[in-house]
């Protein structure tokens, strides 16, 4: 089902920059579309110095019901909100946010749960798992915390840059006993998921030693709308199950438009 | 054939308040689809007030291409302008607008051409003719230009704001021994014109005489999204041809997403 835009519909912008390999003006729409409802989500290109011309014009957009926001955004946006979930508020980072009737804006966090059921719906147990999770960036951090929701049994945390490794540790206190820093060696853990940007441009990286990949291991990846990465590829040539970018993003499609439309 | 949004999508907004009744959401965008382009018209309710914050947040999102431009907001948006057709120069308003290579804004104003282009795909003859105008605002400035252009013999214009008729006649000055100003008596007119508001609402008044129309007269409304208007039920009572703003509306498309596309 495709969306016929009308001069009723209602607007739901995903703001970012690049903007151009989102999926979601496509995939929620078409939920949209489904639950009977005549709202779009356009793609809307703010560059990283536009987000505040680009919020106060947003705001004063009455048909403008909700933003969805990605990179380089998901922190500065989080100043906009007046209130927030519970894990919004412990990230300082929001995915989405909403109109509430005072015209403020309310925030959540939806990519770590989106994360996490996709890592389910592909096959991973989550449960009384050892998981390794590269990247402790805005989607690492919300992963984590999705993932110690979850129960995961232990969780090994690796970043290139330790300052963020430490925000994170910060950040999940309360569950210190089941978290440590590690490195990037998938050997001995159950889980290997990748929340760094390698992937999105050729020639990157591969974030974990996947010569040490068993085909015991699920291996899920954050990157999106870029095929399948060196990642997934070589997860699927070890013979582990896996989660791909876009398993994640049809994840996050029913949880934002359950967000969005709970008004 | 419907939109499919992407994060491609090039965006054509729509601001105007009301908008909920525009249709260049769905047609303009069909237009773009037929076209084989990746676009969206979307529609923006931008009070009366907010016209400063929605323009600068939306000349600094580079995936907009283009604004359309409706009430309240036509003669305000064009100072948002670098440059300008002659015609919307000389009318000192705006329709459209496309963003030129250097990144400033350029208008031009389509609404006369697709009155008069509805009018005579409905069967009208324009040239030659006698034609009455109601309303002297910024759509009839540029129905009366757009007129003159297209070669009628006489162009009688009435509005019930004597200064709006000043300012029309100083506009049209070149064609000034064809214009004169009237009363909302259609008797010896060929073509009878409504470019005001009424019609828009429930007990509006009548825009014209209409116990004076004749068979031989053709009539034709702006006033589009309101279904038939009483005064286009009344010409047709009275056996007139008649063009609807729904007529001007689906004439209007391909002009737009000519102009939009002109990049």
């Amino acid at each position: 089902m495709a969306a016929q835009p009308s001069g009723g519909s209602r607007l739901f912008p995903i703001i970012g920059d690049p903007v151009k390999y989102v999926e979601s003006p496509t995939w929620l729409t078409e939920t949209f579309v489904e639950r009977g409802r005549d709202a779009l989500c356009v793609p809307m290109q703010v560059p990283e110095g536009a987000l505040d011309v680009v919020m106060t014009g947003l705001t004063a957009t009455p048909n403008v019901d909700g933003v969805l926001v990605t990179m380089p955004h998901k922190h500065t946006a989080s100043g906009y909100c007046s209130t927030w979930s519970e894990r919004a508020q412990r990230l300082g980072v929001v995915s989405v946010m909403r109109r509430s009737d005072d015209d403020t804006w309310h925030g959540d966090m939806l990519d770590g749960l989106a994360f996490v059921k996709a890592q389910q719906d592909h096959g991973a147990r989550i449960e009384g798992a050892n998981a390794l999770l590269i990247g402790a960036g805005g989607a690492g951090s919300a992963i984590a915390l999705a993932l110690l929701d979850a129960g995961v049994r232990e969780l090994g945390i690796y970043d290139t840059d330790a300052s963020r490794e430490e925000v994170v540790l910060d950040t999940l206190d309360d569950a210190r006993n089941r978290v440590r820093t590690t490195s990037a060696d998938p050997d001995g853990f159950d889980l290997v998921f990748n929340a760094t940007p390698l992937g999105m441009e050729d020639g990157d990286p591969l974030p974990v030693d996947v010569s040490r990949l068993t085909s015991s291991m699920f291996v899920g990846d954050v990157i999106a709308g870029h095929g399948v990465t060196p990642l997934v590829a070589a997860a699927r040539g070890a013979g582990c199950g896996t989660a791909t970018g876009g398993h994640m993003v049809e994840a996050v499609q029913d949880l934002m438009a359950d967000f969005m439309l709970d008004r």
